[in-house]
C-alpha cells in the first residue's frame, strides 16, 4: 500500500465524460489498497475563458482580482471529480488550495508555495477518502487567493507529494512518457523508462513541454519520485524521473535531442567593453517582459565586443525596437537580428564523463552543411542556434548519431 | 456620508458591459462621499450552467461538492466588478464569502448565516476601498464552502448591512420598485414609495418576486433599511421597505393586490374528525417535498370533515397520487382536486384598524360573478382561491375598488 499523488491536466478533465473516466482510473488504484490524492487542472479552455472575461473589463487586470477569477476553474473540477468518484461508491472530498491550506507568497498570478498544512488531508485519507485538491492555487498569509501561474497544477501535485511524503507523484498527460525527441519529427524516437531530474529540466526548458519546469525543480529538491503517464491509455509505466544516483551505470551518453522552434536571435554590435554593459543591454529587455534565453558574449577586441542573445519569436520586434534605442545610448555600432532561427540541443548527464560530445555534434551538423550560428553549453547540455529550415534535419541526424533510435 | 450596501442581481451583471455599468453607478455613489459595499450575484445563467455540469456527473450530486461548484459563479463576478471599478480609478477589493468571513451552519445548498466578521471590510472601507463581497455564499465552522440557496445574495446583502450597521441596503433589480400589483395585469399599477416589512413579506410570498423572502425577514429582524431600485434606470428612489412605526398615518388600507397563478387546490373528503388527522394528511405531502400553501379545514359534522389545501401546480399530480393513498388509509370518502385555480390577495397593514375589508373584497368579486372557492386570512392579508380564468379580472377589479390606481 502506497500513498500516491495523481495529477490530471486540463485535457484529461475537458468534459464530464472524461472526468468520469479519471474517476474510474482513480478507483482502480484505490481498489489496490493505495491512498490517493488527486490534483486536477481546470477543464481545458476554462482558464482562457475566465481570463478572457477579465480582459473584456481591463487590458491589464489587477493581479489579485485575476487570481480570484482564475482559481474558479480548478474549483469546479475538484467538485465534479469528487462527485464522479462518489457515483462509483468511493468516499471522496474536495479542497480548494486556500482550504487545505496551501500557503503561498503574495506574488499574484505566479505565487510560490511556502508551506502545505497536511492535517485535513491526512485525516480524510485515514478515514478512507480519496482527497481531491485543486491544483494551481493557494492563499497567502492574509488569506488572499493566489495562483501559481500556467502549468502550476504540476507544482501543486509535487508540493503535496513532498509535504505528505508520498511514495510517488504521477503526472497524467496526453503523452505516455518522455521521449528521446519529438516523435512527430523523428518517428524512431523512443520513450525513456527513466530520465534524471537535471535532464528533464533541460528537456523541459528546451521545449519538451511535458512538465512545468518549476515542478521538476521542486521534485528534485524534495526527492519526490515523479512519473509521467498517459491519461488516455491504461497500460504502460510512463517515464520515471529520478535522482541521478538511482540510474543505471550503463546510462547512455545522450538521453534526448530537444529543440525550440520559436527562437529569434539578436546581436548588438560593437558595444564598449566595460563593466555593467550587459545589464544596460538586458535590463530594459527584462523590464519589457521579453524572455531572454541564450546569452553569448565573446572576447573583446579594440575595446568593443558583440553581444548576442535569443528571445521568444513573439518578442522579436519589441526586442529589436528596444535594442535600437539601447545601441544609440551605448554608442554601439549597430543592431542585427534574425527571427528565422531555431535551437537544437543534445541533453544527457552522460556527457559529464564522456568528452567529445560537442565535437561529435558539430561534426555531424557540419557534414550536413548546417551552419552553427551560436553555441551555448552547460554541464549536461549542448545547444546550437541554426537556421530554422534545418531544424528537422538537425534533430534527425543527431538522434541517429547518438544512437537514440536503438533500444536502450 | 453614509455606509451603503448595494446588491446587484444576475441580470444586472449578465455581461461584462453591464458589469462596467454597475461599476459606473457605484462610482457615482462613491463620489458623493459614501462608503460602499457591493454584493453581486453570479452572471445570469452561470449558476444553472454550473449545476448542469454537476447533473451530468450525478443525478443527485453531493451537496457539499455542489456548493464548491456553485459558489464559483459569484467568485467570478466579484473580481470582474472590482476590476471594472479599478478601471474607473476607484480603489476596490473583492472577497469571497469564506474570506470575509461569512460564517454559516453546515446545511449545504441552503445554509443559514450565523455571523459575519466585519474586521477586513471595515479596514478596507477606512482606507477608501469599495468592498465587493460575493453574495450567496459562506463557510461553515470547518471551513467548508456553503451556499445560501437560490436568491441568497439578497440575504447576504442584508446580513452584511446588519453586521456593519449600514445606513441602507439597496437591492438593485430589473424593476424600479414594488408595485401595487403587476403592471402587466393592471396598467394603472403604481410604484409604492414605501411598504412595511410585513406587507412585503406577504407580497413576496404571494408571487411578487422582487426580493427573496428570507432577506426581508432578516431585514425586519435587524431593522435594516431596505430599498428596492432599478439597476437599469439612473433616476428614481425605488421603494423603501420600512418598519411600521415610520409609516405615514395616512397609510392606505390596502397596499397592494398580489396573486399567484401556479396554485392547485386539493381536497380530501369526509376524513374522520379526530386529533392528529391533519398531520397524517400533510406529513407524507411534506416528506415528498411538495410545498403546501393555504390550508383550510372547516367545522366537522357527522364526525367527519373536509380538508383542503393548495400546492404549487407542478406538484399537483404527485400530491393527488399521495392523497389517494392517504384517503384509503384514513377511510375517507374520496379526493377531489383542481389545478386550474389561482390565488388573489389583498395586502395591507391598514386592514388591522379598518374592519370591512374582507366583505368589500367579497362583494366586488361577487358583483363580477367570480365564485370564491377558498378563503384564508391573516392579520394583514385576505387571500381567495378562484378559477384561474378570472385572475386578471379579479386583480383589476380589486385594484380599482381599493383605490390603488389613484396617487397616494
Amino acid at each position: 500500500m502506497a500513498l500516491i499523488v495523481q495529477k490530471f491536466g486540463g485535457t484529461s478533465v475537458a468534459t464530464t465524460e472524461r472526468i468520469k473516466n479519471v474517476a474510474k482510473r482513480v478507483a482502480r488504484w484505490k481498489a489496490q489498497g493505495h491512498d490517493i490524492i488527486v490534483v486536477p487542472s481546470a477543464m481545458s479552455g476554462e482558464t482562457n475563458r475566465l481570463i478572457g472575461l477579465a480582459k473584456e473589463i481591463s487590458a491589464s487586470p489587477n493581479p489579485r482580482e485575476l487570481d480570484v477569477i482564475a482559481s474558479t476553474g480548478e474549483q469546479v473540477t475538484i467538485a465534479l471529480l469528487a462527485m464522479a468518484m462518489q457515483e462509483l461508491g468511493l468516499k471522496a472530498k474536495s479542497y480548494t488550495g486556500p482550504q487545505v491550506r496551501v500557503l503561498t507568497d503574495s506574488t499574484f498570478t505566479k505565487a510560490r508555495i511556502l508551506q502545505i498544512d497536511d492535517a485535513r488531508i491526512r485525516k480524510d485519507l485515514a478515514s478512507g477518502h480519496v482527497v481531491v485538491v485543486a491544483g494551481f492555487q493557494g492563499a497567502d498569509g492574509h488569506g488572499n487567493i493566489t495562483t501559481l501561474g500556467r502549468g502550476g497544477s504540476d507544482t501543486s501535485a509535487v508540493a503535496l507529494a513532498a509535504a505528505l511524503k508520498a511514495d510517488e507523484c504521477q503526472i497524467y498527460t496526453d503523452v505516455d512518457g518522455v521521449y528521446t525527441t519529438d516523435p512527430r519529427v523523428v518517428p524512431e524516437a523512443r520513450k525513456l523508462d527513466t530520465i534524471t531530474f537535471e535532464e528533464m529540466l533541460e528537456m523541459a526548458s528546451l521545449g519538451s513541454k511535458v512538465l512545468q519546469i518549476r515542478s521538476v525543480e521542486f521534485a528534485g529538491k524534495y526527492k519526490v519520485k515523479l512519473r509521467v503517464l498517459s491519461s488516455f491509455e491504461d497500460e504502460g509505466e510512463g517515464t520515471l524521473i529520478t535522482v541521478e544516483e538511482d540510474n543505471n551505470m550503463e546510462q547512455p551518453i545522450i538521453s534526448g535531442i530537444a529543440f525550440n522552434r520559436d527562437e529569434a536571435k539578436v546581436t548588438i554590435l560593437g558595444v564598449p567593453d566595460r563593466p555593467g554593459v550587459a545589464y544596460q543591454i538586458l535590463g530594459p529587455i527584462a523590464d519589457a517582459n521579453c524572455d531572454v534565453d541564450m546569452i553569448i558574449q565573446n572576447v573583446a577586441h579594440d575595446g568593443t565586443t558583440d553581444f548576442s542573445f535569443t528571445v521568444n519569436r513573439s518578442d522579436y520586434s519589441k526586442t529589436m525596437e528596444l535594442l535600437n534605442g539601447i545601441a544609440t545610448k551605448l554608442n554601439a555600432r549597430g543592431v542585427v537580428g534574425d527571427n528565422k532561427t531555431c535551437k537544437v540541443s543534445a541533453v544527457g548527464v552522460g556527457m559529464r564523463s564522456h568528452p567529445g560530445v560537442a565535437s561529435k555534434m558539430f561534426k555531424e551538423l557540419g557534414a550536413e552543411g548546417i551552419n552553427i550560428q551560436m553555441i551555448s553549453t552547460s554541464e549536461i547540455k549542448i545547444s546550437v542556434v541554426i537556421e530554422e529550415k534545418y531544424l528537422e534535419l538537425a534533430v534527425r541526424v543527431l538522434h541517429k548519431a547518438f544512437g537514440l533510435d536503438k533500444p536502450a
